[in-house]
C-alpha cells in the first residue's frame, strides 16, 4: 500500500465526492431542502464530519486553509456569479449598489469597531487588552456581507429582481472595501506610530483597488474575447479560455493587491457577449454547465469546511464580547440600510419600500470570507476570541437568518420575482423607451445612464465588435435570432407530437443524405426514404409518433444550481397526455 | 507585488494558456498540421521554451515531475481513450491485443536488455560498469509503446479500425506489464541476492496487477453508474461523478501498485452505457466535451514539457550506447511483431497483412511514460546516460517515425478507415449474425466470444440494468431511438429550410404556450400566434426562412480532439445554396 504517493489528489477527490454525495442526499428527500437552506444542511454535515475527525484523532480537525479558499474555492463561485449576472438590473441600480457596498461597509466597519471598543472598556468583561485598532481590524473582517452565503440563500427565496441585485451586488462589490480596510488596519497594527499620511493613502487606495480591479478584469475579458476569434479549428479547447482568462484576471488582481472579486466579475461581464457569439453552441453549453458545476461544488465544499473548521480547540469563549459582536452586527447593518436608503429614495422615483429595506438588512449574511480572513490575522493573544466571535456570527446569520428569511418574505408579502418572462411586446417597448430616453438625455444635455449606455453601445458596434467578433460581417438582428429559435422549437415540437408527417417530405430533402454522408443517421434516413413509399413511411411515422415522446427541457430563467432547461417534468407529462388525447 | 502568494496557480494557468495558444497557433495555418504531426510541433515549442529558460537562468529548466505526469496529466488522456474506445473492434481483437501487449512487451524488454548488455561487454565502448540488471531495467522502461504518442499520431492518419485498435490497445494494456517488470527489476537492483522465488513471485504479479486493475476499475465504474441513478434533482453535478469515480479508480489502483491505466479504462468502459442512459443530454455533452478538452490540454502539456525537459545538463552522451539502444528498439519491435503475427494469423481467418504488420511495427512510438519512468530511476552513476538514450529514442520515434508514417501509409496503400458510417441494413445484419453465431456456438458447445457476449448481455439486461438504470421500466429499442433522432433532425432541417410553414399549424400547438409558461420564447410564440392570422404568419415564416440559415453541425465519427458535429462548413454552405435555389 502506497498511500503517501497519491494522498493529495486522493483526499481532494474524496472531499469533492463527499460534497457531491451530500448534495444528492439532500435532494433525495424533497421536503428537506424546501424547509432548510442547503447551506445550513452542508454546515451541519461539516459539523458531524469535524466531530468524527475530532473524536477519532483526539485533536482539532484541519482548518480550511485561507489560501485554498481564496485561490481555489472562491474564484469559481464569483466567476459563475459574474457570468450569469443579469446586467440590466445591475447597471440600473449600480449607484445604489455602490453606495451600499462602499459607504455601507465603511459605516459597518467603524460602527462595529468603535462600539466593540466601548464594550472592551467595561472592566467586568476583562477585555481591556483589546485595543481600538484590533477592534477596527475585527470590524473590517466581520462587517462584509458574504456573496457565497447571500447567493445560497437568495436564490431559494425568489424575491424581486431589484431586491436580489441590491443585496447580491453589494456583497460582491464590498470586496474592494474589505480588502483595503482589512489590509490597512492590519498594517496599522504592526506599525509603531500611525501618521495622517497613512490614513489618506488608505483612502486613496479604495479607488486604486476598485478601479484597478475593473481595469485588470476588463483587459483580460477583452483578450479572452479576442482569443476566441481564432478557435474555429480547435473547438474543443474553446471553453478553456473562458476559465483560464477569468482565473488569470483574478490571480493578477490578487498579485497586485487589487480586488480579485471585482476583477473576475468585470472579466466575466466584459467577455460574455463576445465569447458567446464566437464559440460554438456545444462549447457554450459546456462553459455554462461547467461553471455551474464548479461553483456548485466549490460552494458545497466551502460550507462543509466551515462546519468542519468550527469543531476544535481554537476558540476562546468570552460571552459579552461574542454576544455584543452579534448584536452590533445586526444593529449597525439595520441602521446603515435605513440611513442610506433614506438618501437613495430622495433621488429616485422608484423607491425602496420599508419591506425591501428590512429584507436587505436581514439578508446581510456573513460567510466563509470572514472566516478565512480571521484565520489570516497575524498571531496575537486574542486571535482565538476573534475566531470564536466570527464563527458565532456566521453560524447565527446562516442558520437563524437563513432559515427564517423565507417565512419572513412570505409573511411580509415582499414583492416576488415575476414568474413569466416578459413578452415580445414588452421587450420591444423597453428597447423603444431606452432609445427615447437616450435621445431625451442627449437633447437636454444630461449625461445620465441612458446617454452612457447609448454611447457605449455605439462604441461597441463601431469598434469592439469589429475587433472581437469572428463573423462581424453578418450581424443578426435579435428578432431574426428569436424567430429562428422559435421555428426550431416549433419543428421539434411538431416532430415530437408526431405531426410532422402530415405533409409529404419536400423533394429537396432527398439531397441531404448525399451532402452529409459523414453522418450516420442522415444516411440512414436517406436509405429509408429510398426504399419505402411515402404512404408506408407516413403510416410508420404516425404509429411511432403516438408512442414516442422525449421530454423537452425548459426551465426558469436564473438559478445558480441548475442550467436553463432542466426542470418541471410534471408539466411535460401533462402536455404529453393532452397531445396523445388529441392524436387518438 | 505579491507573487509568491499566487505563484502555484498562476504558473499552472500560464502553462496551460501557453499550451492552448500554441494549439490555436498551429491551426491558424492549415497546411502545417497536415504535414507535421501536432506532437512534433509541440515538442518543438517546448524545446524553444526550454532554450529560453536555459538562456535566461543559465541553468537547466525544470524537468517534468514524474508525479505530476502520472497523477495529473496521464489520467485525463487515458480516461478519454477508455471512454471513447470503440468497444466492438476492441473486444473482437482482445486476444491479439493481449498477445502483443503482454508477450510482445516481455519479448522487447528482454531482447533490448540482453542485447544492450552484450554491447556493454565491448571494451572499446567503456560501458562495462552497466550491469545486466540495469540493462534489463532500462529495457523495461524503453520497451513499452506509449498510448499518448500513438494516439497523437494515429488519429491523424486514419488507418483501418482493426490496425488502429491493435496498436492503440497494445499501448494501453502493456501498462500492466511495464509496471510489473519495471518495479521488479528496480527492486532486484536494490536486493543483494535474487532468489528464484522472487522471479516466480514476479510472474504471478502480472496477473494480480492486470486483473486487479480491471477489478478496481469495474467496481468504481459500476458504483458511478449506480450513483447517477440518483442525480435527477441535481443535474448540474452529474458530469462530476464520471470524472471523480474514474480518477478514484486510477488513484486506488496506483495506491495498491496495480495498473492505473488498466483500471481507469475498465472503469470508463464499464460505466459508459449506464451513465449515458441516466444523465441528461446536456450533462452528457459536457462530459464528452470536457473529457476531450482535458485530454487535449494534458496531451499538449505533456509534449511541451517533453520538449522543455530535453534541454539541460542532465544528459551523459555515449554514442555507441545511444545508437544501439535506438537500433535494438527498432529491430526487436519488428521481430516481435513478425513472430507474434505469424502465430496470430495461424488461428484467424481474417489475417493481418504484411503491410499492416509493418505499420504496427513502425507505429511503436515511445513517449512521455518512458521519460517519466527514467527520471523515477533510483540514483546511480549511469542514470544520465539512460536519460539521454531515452530522450533520443523518444525524439526519434516521435519526429522521424511520426512524420514519415503518413507518407508511408499512403505509399503502401494501407487499407483506410471506411469514410461512410454503416447503413441501417448493415447494422441489422451485423446484429443478426451476432445472434446466429452465439446460437451456433451454444449448440456446438464452443465457448467462444459470441457465446460469452451473449451471456454477458443476458446478465446485463437481467440484473445490471435493473440496479444501475433509473428508468429501467421503459427500455427503448434502439430502432425506436434511431427513429426519434431522425424525426427530430428532419424537423430541424425542415425548419431551417423554411418548409415547415407549408402546412397550417395544428390547433393543439396553441396549448403549448400555456403549458410552458416559464419559457420565454414559447410564450412569445403563443402571443404571436394569438395576434396574427395564420396567413400573415405563414408569409412571415416564408420570407424569413429564405434569409435564415443556421449551419448544422455534423462531423466524422471519432477524433480525439473534436467532438462529433464540429466540421465541414463548406458542405453546409453548398447545401444552403441548393436549398435557396429550390426555394426561389
Amino acid at each position: 500500500l502506497d498511500y503517501q504517493h497519491v494522498q493529495v489528489p486522493f483526499e481532494i477527490t474524496l472531499w469533492i465526492m463527499l460534497a457531491s454525495l451530500a448534495k444528492i442526499g439532500f435532494h433525495l428527500y424533497n421536503k428537506l431542502p424546501s424547509v432548510v437552506p442547503e447551506s445550513c444542511l452542508l454546515i451541519f454535515v461539516g459539523l458531524i464530519m469535524g466531530g468524527i475527525i475530532y473524536g477519532l484523532n483526539d485533536r482539532s480537525p484541519p482548518v480550511m486553509d485561507s489560501d485554498i479558499f481564496f485561490l481555489y474555492l472562491l474564484p469559481p463561485i464569483v466567476l459563475d456569479a459574474g457570468y450569469f449576472m443579469p446586467s440590466r438590473p445591475f447597471f440600473e441600480n449600480i449607484g445604489t449598489i455602490l453606495l451600499y457596498a462602499v459607504v455601507g461597509t465603511i459605516w459597518n466597519v467603524f460602527g462595529i469597531g468603535f462600539s466593540l471598543y466601548g464594550i472592551c472598556q467595561v472592566k467586568a468583561f476583562r477585555l481591556q487588552d483589546v485595543s481600538l485598532l484590533h477592534n477596527l481590524l475585527f470590524g473590517s473582517l466581520i462587517a462584509a456581507v458574504d456573496p457565497v452565503a447571500v447567493l445560497a440563500v437568495f436564490e431559494e427565496i425568489h424575491v424581486n429582481e431589484k431586491l436580489h441585485i441590491l443585496v447580491f451586488g453589494e456583497s460582491l462589490l464590498n470586496d474592494a472595501v474589505t480588502v483595503v480596510l482589512y489590509k490597512l488596519f492590519r498594517s496599522f497594527c504592526e506599525m509603531p506610530t500611525i501618521k495622517s499620511v497613512d490614513v489618506f493613502a488608505g483612502i486613496g487606495k479604495f479607488f486604486v483597488v476598485g478601479l484597478g480591479g475593473v481595469l485588470v478584469g476588463l483587459s483580460f475579458g477583452l483578450t479572452a474575447a479576442f482569443t476566441t476569434r481564432f478557435t474555429k479549428d480547435t473547438r474543443v479547447i474553446e471553453p478553456l479560455f473562458v476559465f483560464l482568462y477569468s482565473y488569470l484576471s483574478y490571480l493578477t488582481a490578487e498579485m497586485f493587491h487589487l480586488s480579485g472579486i471585482v476583477a473576475i466579475i468585470s472579466c466575466a461581464m466584459g467577455m460574455k457577449r463576445y465569447v458567446e457569439a464566437n464559440i460554438s453552441l456545444k462549447s457554450h453549453t459546456t462553459v455554462k454547465y461547467f461553471m455551474k458545476m464548479w461553483s456548485s461544488v466549490s460552494d458545497t465544499l466551502i460550507f462543509i469546511f466551515l462546519g468542519v473548521s468550527t469543531i476544535g480547540e481554537n476558540h476562546e469563549w468570552n460571552w459579552p464580547y461574542i454576544c455584543f459582536t452579534l448584536i452590533f452586527c445586526l444593529i449597525w447593518r439595520a441602521l446603515g440600510v435605513l440611513v442610506l436608503t433614506f438618501f437613495v429614495n430622495r433621488f429616485h422615483v422608484n423607491t425602496i419600500t420599508s419591506k425591501d429595506q428590512f429584507i436587505i438588512a436581514y439578508g446581510g449574511l456573513r460567510g466563509a470570507i470572514c472566516f478565512s480572513l480571521v484565520f489570516l490575522l497575524p498571531d496575537f493573544h486574542r486571535k482565538k476570541l476573534f475566531i470564536a466571535a466570527t464563527t458565532v456570527v456566521i453560524l447565527f446569520t446562516v442558520f437563524v437568518q437563513g432559515m427564517t428569511i423565507r417565512p419572513l418574505v412570505d409573511l411580509l408579502a415582499v414583492k416576488r420575482k415575476r414568474e413569466s418572462a416578459p413578452t415580445v411586446g414588452e421587450q420591444i417597448h423597453i428597447r423603444f423607451l431606452d432609445h427615447l430616453l437616450a435621445g431625451i438625455e442627449d437633447i437636454s444635455g444630461h449625461w445620465g445612464q441612458y446617454y452612457w449606455k447609448d454611447k457605449l453601445e455605439y462604441f461597441n458596434s463601431k469598434y469592439l465588435q469589429k475587433i472581437l467578433l469572428r463573423e462581424y460581417d453578418q450581424p443578426k438582428s435579435s428578432i431574426v435570432l428569436l424567430y429562428e429559435k422559435l421555428e426550431r422549437k416549433h419543428a421539434i415540437e411538431l416532430a415530437e407530437a408526431g405531426q410532422l408527417g402530415h405533409g409529404p417530405p419536400h423533394p429537396s430533402l432527398l439531397h441531404f443524405g448525399f451532402l452529409c454522408s459523414n453522418d450516420r443517421t442522415v444516411t440512414a434516413d436517406q436509405k429509408l426514404e429510398d426504399t419505402l413509399s411515402p404512404e408506408v413511411l407516413n403510416n410508420m411515422k404516425e404509429i411511432l409518433a403516438r408512442n414516442l415522446y422525449r421530454i423537452r427541457r425548459t426551465g426558469p430563467a436564473y438559478n445558480r444550481h441548475t442550467l436553463p432547461g432542466e426542470s418541471e417534468p410534471t408539466e411535460h407529462a401533462q402536455e404529453l397526455l393532452i397531445l396523445r388525447h388529441k392524436n387518438l
